[in-house]
C-alpha cells in the first residue's frame, strides 16, 4: 500500500486514478482499478447517454468515477445529471473552462477533479473549488497540451500551497510503471492518473491491432496532432491536440490539414469505419510516450500491483543516495 | 551529499552537471558549479577559439569539463583538440551524430558524454561509447527536441540495463530544484544536467533584462520555435527547435518562417544587435519550463546546495509514503 493526502481524503489503498480515455475506459476497466485499490474513472467521452448508462451498470458494484470533456458535456448537461445519479466516488472535467459545470458537482458533494494543462489552467480550477488538480503534461496520450509534467507538476504544487493548500494535486502524463508513481511523489503530486499504461490492459476497450502496435513502439514513434479530429469532425480548440502512435492515417495527413478539410467528410467517412473496425493503420491509436516502457498487454490488477510494489521498493531504499558529510 | 554511480564514477560530490549553454556557460559558472561539487562544463557554442581559451583560463584551477554542439563542432574540429589539450573533465557532444567525433575524445582517454532527445539517438550514443548519456526532454531551454524528460529517462535506462549497464545516465530538461533531483534518481537517472536554474545564477553570462524577464515568467510563458535560428541563419536542422521566453519577437515571427526568411539580412543584423545589448523583447531569453520555479538570481553555490538539500530531504523521508499491509 502507498499512502497519500489523496488516499486518506478518498479513502484508497493506492493513489492511483485511472485516466477517463473515450472509448477505451468503460465501467468493466473502471471497477477493476478500483478493486484493486485505485479509483477507477468511466470515461464519459463525447457524450452517449445509453453508452454511459451501460458502462455504469458494468463496473456493478465497485466504486467509481466518470470524467468528462468539458466543452462536449457543456453541449448536453444532461450527462452530467445521469453520471450524478450514480453516486459517482468523483467527477473529473478536463479540456476547458470548468465552470459552471464544477458547481453543479460541488452542490452534490461529489469530489471534483479538474484536469489541467498549464498553471493559468490550475488557477482557474481552484477559483471553481477543485478538490482535485490533476495535472496533465503533454507526453500523455490522447488529447492534452504541450507542458510537461517535470515542470507542470512542481509548479502547481507551489501554487496550490501558497493559494490553496487543501487542494491535491495529481500527476498524469508520462507516468508508465512504479519509477514514474515514486517520481511524481517526490515533484510534489499527492497521486497519479495512469491512461496508456491501463489502455494496454485485459479491461480497456481497445482493439487488438492497436494493442500489438503499441507494444512494437518506442515513444519516440508518438506525435501530437490535430488531424484526428479534423477527420472526426470534432470540434476541438487548436490549444489542444492529441498524442497517438505515428501510423500511415498522420503519415498521410499530419501537416496538411488544409487539404484534409477539402475532403472531410470522404474522410470522416473513411476514418470512422476503420476505427470502428480497430484499425491501427487507417485511424489512430491513442496512446502516449510512455508506450516505450509497456512491453505486455495485462489484467489491471496486475499492472496496478506491480506498478504498487515497484514504487514501494524505490521509496524506501531512496535514502541510499543520500550521504552525510564526514 | 549525494551518492550515484555518477558521483563514484567521475568523483564528484552531488550528481549534477551543469549545462554548456551557449554563450551563458563560460569558465566562472563552470568552476563555481564544480566548487560546489557537481561537474561544470564550459558551453563551447558555435564555435571561437579565443573565447574558449578566455573561458577555461577563467575556470582556473577547478576541474570542468566542455560541452559542443556537435554539428558546428564537426566544421572546426580543431576546437575540440583546443578543449582536449586543457585535460577536461568530461566532453559532451549533443545534436546530430556523435561520430567521428566521439571516437577523438575516447582515445584521450577522457570522459564521453552524449546529449540525445530520443531512444534512437541514445542506441547510437552507446554504439559510440559513451561513458554517459543525458537524455534531454524537451521541456529543456535551448535547443533539443520534443520527447519529455519523464518517459525519455526510464526509456533510455532500460536500454542501457538491456545492452550497456556500465553506462550511466543523466537526466536533463525540467529539472530545478531538488523535487527535479529526487525524480530523476527515481526515474532510473545516475544524475542530473541543470540548465535554467543556473543560468539563473550570478556566474552565468546573461544580460540583466533576460535574468528579469525569467524572473516574472511561468512555464507557460515559453515555447519551443526555430525563428531565433532563422534570424540568426544559425544552420540547425529542423528536428531541432530552442525553448525560450515568448517575446515580442517570438510574437512577431513565429508562424511566419517563410516572411522572416524574405527579411532575413535586415532582420539577421537587428537580432545580432538585440542579442549583444541582451534585449529580452527583440532577441530571445533561452530558457526552459523550469523558469516558472525560478524566483531570484543567486549565486551558484547557493543554487547547488539548496537543491542538495531539498533533494535530500525528499529522498531521506520517502519511505513514509510506504505502508505494510495489515
Amino acid at each position: 500500500m502507498l499512502k497519500t493526502r489523496l488516499t486518506e481524503r478518498l479513502g484508497l489503498s493506492h493513489p492511483i486514478i485511472s485516466a477517463p480515455m473515450a472509448f477505451a475506459a468503460g465501467g468493466r476497466l473502471a471497477a477493476a482499478v478500483s478493486a484493486a485499490g485505485g479509483l477507477g474513472l468511466i470515461g464519459g467521452g463525447y457524450g452517449d447517454a445509453d453508452w454511459l448508462e451501460g458502462e455504469f451498470r458494468a463496473a456493478g458494484s465497485q466504486p467509481v468515477g466518470c470524467g468528462f470533456i468539458t466543452w462536449s458535456l457543456r453541449k448536453q448537461p444532461a450527462l452530467l445529471d445521469l453520471a450524478l445519479s450514480k453516486h459517482p466516488k468523483a467527477i473529473l472535467l478536463s479540456f476547458d473552462d470548468p465552470a459552471p459545470l464544477a458547481e453543479r458537482v460541488r452542490q452534490r458533494g461529489v469530489t471534483l477533479m479538474c484536469q489541467v494543462q498549464t498553471r493559468r489552467d490550475a488557477e482557474r480550477a481552484i477559483q471553481c473549488g477543485a478538490d482535485v488538480i490533476v495535472a496533465q503534461g503533454g507526453e500523455a496520450g490522447g488529447h492534452g497540451e504541450k507542458r510537461a509534467t517535470m515542470t507542470l507538476v512542481p509548479e502547481v504544487a507551489d501554487l496550490i500551497a501558497k493559494t490553496s493548500p487543501e487542494t491535491l494535486l495529481c500527476a498524469a502524463g508520462g507516468i508508465g510503471d512504479g519509477r514514474g508513481i515514486a517520481a511524481a511523489l517526490m515533484l510534489g503530486a499527492d497521486g497519479v492518473m495512469i491512461g496508456s499504461r491501463l489502455w494496454a490492459s485485459h479491461e480497456a476497450n481497445v482493439s487488438e491491432g492497436m494493442h500489438q502496435a503499441a507494444l512494437k513502439a518506442s515513444g519516440d514513434d508518438t506525435i501530437r496532432s490535430q488531424v484526428m479530429d479534423l477527420a472526426r469532425k470534432l470540434p476541438w480548440r487548436t490549444r489542444y491536440s492529441a498524442r497517438v502512435l505515428k501510423n500511415q492515417f498522420i503519415e498521410r495527413w499530419h501537416g496538411h490539414e488544409a487539404e484534409l478539410m477539402t475532403v472531410a467528410d470522404e474522410e470522416a467517412a473513411k476514418y470512422r469505419k476503420a476505427w470502428a473496425d480497430g484499425d491501427p493503420e487507417k485511424s489512430n491509436t491513442f496512446v502516449g510516450e510512455v508506450v516505450g516502457l509497456i512491453r505486455k498487454i495485462e489484467p489491471t490488477g496486475e499492472i496496478i500491483q506491480r506498478m504498487v510494489q515497484e514504487a514501494s521498493l524505490l521509496l524506501q531504499s531512496s535514502s541510499k543516495y543520500v550521504v552525510s558529510k564526514p
